[in-house]
């Protein structure tokens, strides 16, 4: 939980954030939990080879349809030369580590306000093990995916260790991403003609 | 397998991609699994709020660290108002579907390659469910990550319908991404002086 709502009356901001809005949006979800429900969405075009682009702007979440974006985000994925591409862009393991990374440190920085500790400095450091016989379809005892990833936080903040080391561990049980990674999550892939 | 050995004789480039090098790779993997190792890597720096940015570059794999990069790729991660940003970037898991959607289309693309397959056209839409409860710790029944994800591939290639779905149920079972998140991955967070 949360908790320490008096942070909200000290300090309307704290590491970036809003903390009024913070908990107004917790007792809002508390009132009506069909306020958490978001979904998110991406649409992607090949272009060629291992080049292909996304574009995300619309998403569903507090009971409406956001309308926030005037424009859509768009990310190009690519794959380096040893691996069939010209560096178009990050590929897309790459970007899966990208969307840890900041999953991590927005959870920890969300979670550190609603404590009351003044982030500093944070940094992350990841690194995550694949064995290409995976995707080759080479050898069907090992993972096509991530064996495992590493994540090496740099905190500066304004409380103990003990305290940073708690965040931390909170941060990785509630982090969306990161479960997502070390959880099953069933994905579905069907064709359509639309 | 990947197989077809003869149609890197017949078309150098298919898909847009080399596919003597392909199967190439294939081969020297073969003859040396060490070779299919790959570590992959991100920095991350928190910069306010919601707000933190990937450099990526180097990485291991073939046997040697990579230095194919003149350049660091950069990403921004951000939130919406709803969820207290300003869009200064999409958001991690909005970039998690980016990654998947990649991937999915690039595995498809090289197995529809080493098959003989020409595709025309290949584009992926992706919806993911999340329920905030789970990163607020509002409920520890609910899961903080992705509940479900759908992609819906539309995709135009040189053979039969069952061929494609064929091959998308291949796709599905070899990607990366898709296997980093419908399998669970250890994750391992540790703080850092460095």
């Amino acid at each position: 939980m949360m908790g320490q709502q008096t942070v909200a009356q000290q300090a309307p901001h704290m590491n970036g954030l809003d903390v009024q809005a913070a908990f107004d949006t917790i007792d809002a979800i508390k009132a009506d939990a069909s306020l958490a429900r978001f979904q998110f969405r991406a649409r992607n075009t090949w272009i060629n080879g291992g080049e292909n682009r996304s574009m995300i702007r619309d998403f569903y979440g507090a009971g409406r349809e956001d309308d926030s974006r005037t424009m859509a985000f768009e990310f190009t994925n690519g794959e380096p030369p040893v691996l069939l591409g010209n560096n178009e862009g990050a590929n897309p393991v790459e970007f899966l580590l990208h969307a840890l990374s900041g999953c991590v440190t927005t959870t920890f920085v969300l979670h550190a306000t609603a404590r009351g500790i003044a982030i500093r400095e944070l940094s992350t450091q990841l690194e995550g093990e694949l064995d290409l016989r995976g995707l080759l379809g080479l050898d069907d005892s090992v993972t096509p995916g991530y064996e495992q990833i590493r994540i090496r936080m740099k905190v500066e903040a304004d409380c103990s260790h003990e305290e940073l080391d708690e965040l931390l561990a909170y941060t990785q049980q509630h982090s969306p991403v990161c479960n997502t990674v070390c959880r099953p999550v069933p994905v579905s892939i069907e064709r359509t003609s639309a």
